[in-house]
């Protein structure tokens, strides 16, 4: 996804580095080497950084980068904008991490489990990931760090502070960076998985004058509430402007013809679909509308229609396409 | 919902007084007084704690409590457990509030936006609502404090421990208790909801033998995935036993019978469920079972059947009682 990393370091406990295989091999990830966790957060993380010293975690040995980014995977949504702040911070400070507001008053408990004093929420903040640091400065800190700090320690820019006197550059994140934690977490994150999903719905139509006006009506009443991106085109063409479409980050089609055999237009956009690997990690809606405004409306011919979208819906929805089939006859 | 709590005090911003009076009404709330709100966090607590002192905050003046709890309206799953203890625990040391252990490393920032020290995550915890005060104490604290205590502060515990030397004990509080901030977290907190909601369901069956019959059956393949509570009764008698499960927290309910007219049946406990009061905060589900295993099945009278249901389910609809019908011929 993005350009500028040039590897991607996924450090996974042994029980799961089989699982960890087949997902990167299911998605196509590129770019990626797995390396065998350790039993702490800051060993593992270690093991992550020797792939570029050492032989041993590696099959090759990956060319050490100028800056590394130390990010975890329960954040699931961190974009490009912040991976790019923190790295250009740490080539200019030697380390850099995302900060968040406090939500909570922190307090420090004494032995006796009673409250010692707490902290004055304005004047803290919670370190978040992405973390970003000068390759030789975090893992000169990784080698020179106690056996303490490896079992016990949870904060690299500690580290990197502690033995490195690198002051990390603070940068404020945005809100999705938290950390999916809980069930709660879940269903938060899924929630703003279909959010995404449903911010754009691209309208295909025919180049005819009747279905293409269809096409713009739809436009006109969606794009109050959703980006719309509408277009008429000779889907036989294999149109250019189409692919584009398939390259960006549209989820949702509604196709709208009137030819007899609308299915076949189906088929073809499917395909197309298809071989765009956008349905990889997300499920594609596509609503194909057969817009039927002839003298001689045929209900029989209809139904037929209908039932033979169904079907081939069902074969696609195995591909994660989701194709649902609407007839209007319209005299 | 919770006896030994005398009195409720509902803190609101001004313009938000008329909006509270309405829910409070709308949902029969009882022992609510509602109070003006301040500036800040903490001036809006005092305002609240003045009803107990002062009459200027309130029409009628309410006897003053042992121990006060506050809470924050963000965090709506508050259980009875955590409240007795944190009440039980401030009896005992003057203060008492729940804690979380901390999600993030805390960090502190310098004036230049760089790292200035880390927290250990192990010697610290989140301080969470709700926490419960001896009254005197916390009315004396905010009596003493500085209005930049009023102003910039945010831990009631922290005035607790400086104005009136009481150290409060700390107690372990459940993740339901988190803060809801942000977007997720509400689609969060629906999901949690939604979770409690179908913890349960209640099996509902005619006396006759046929039927009770479903209705265990229905049971033993139901109760390794969700509490089912099953009873056999009489409806026209108006059980009592019926009425115990309406007085407990079961949203679900699942209505087997053979009769020819099932509808009555299912009119009589819509009845039985609005005077309830349970579909007032959330809605009730109920499915309306009709099993024809006459020797005669009139299609036609099965379908008129169910088409009665569907209106009358459009009609309870608006009471939050969601109405099923089913029917199922059997020879």
């Amino acid at each position: 996804r993005i350009s500028w990393i040039s590897d991607i370091i996924v450090v996974v406990s042994p029980e799961n580095i089989e699982t960890m295989k087949s997902i990167i091999e299911k998605y196509g990830h590129k770019r990626v080497t797995i390396v065998k966790g350790g039993i702490t957060r800051h060993r593992s993380i270690f093991n992550g950084l020797k792939v570029f010293t050492e032989n041993e975690f590696s099959n090759r040995l990956l060319q050490k980068p100028e800056v590394v980014i130390i990010h975890d995977a329960v954040r699931p949504f961190v974009e490009e904008d912040i991976l790019s702040k923190v790295v250009m911070a740490a080539k200019e400070h030697g380390a850099a991490g995302a900060i968040r507001p406090l939500v909570s008053t922190v307090i420090a408990s004494a032995a006796d489990g009673c409250l010692d004093h707490s902290l004055e929420r304005a004047r803290y903040r919670a370190s978040e990931m992405p973390q970003a640091f000068l390759f030789d400065i975090i893992y000169e800190a990784y080698q020179q760090c106690t056996d303490y700090d490896l079992d016990y320690g949870t904060e690299c820019l500690h580290l990197a502070l502690k033995y490195c006197k690198a002051n990390a550059r603070l940068v404020e994140g945005t809100a999705d960076l938290w950390k999916v934690t809980y069930k709660r977490d879940l269903y938060a994150a899924e929630s703003i998985i279909k959010d995404n999903l449903s911010q754009q719905v691209c309208v295909i139509t025919d180049v005819k004058e009747a279905v293409a006006q269809v096409g713009f009506l739809l436009h006109e009443s969606l794009k109050s509430q959703i980006k719309v991106e509408a277009m008429s085109i000779s889907l036989s063409k294999n149109d250019s402007h189409l692919q584009n479409i398939f390259s960006g980050q549209c989820y949702n089609f509604v196709c709208v013809n009137d030819k007899k055999y609308a299915i076949q237009e189906t088929q073809q956009l499917v395909e197309t679909l298809e071989k765009s690997n956008i349905p990889l990690l997300y499920p594609v809606v596509l609503i194909s509308v057969h817009l039927d405004i002839s003298e001689n409306i045929s209900f029989s011919i209809g139904m037929e229609e209908l039932a033979r979208i169904k079907k081939f819906a069902r074969e696609v929805k195995k591909k994660n396409i989701l194709v649902y089939g609407l007839l209007i006859q319209y005299k």
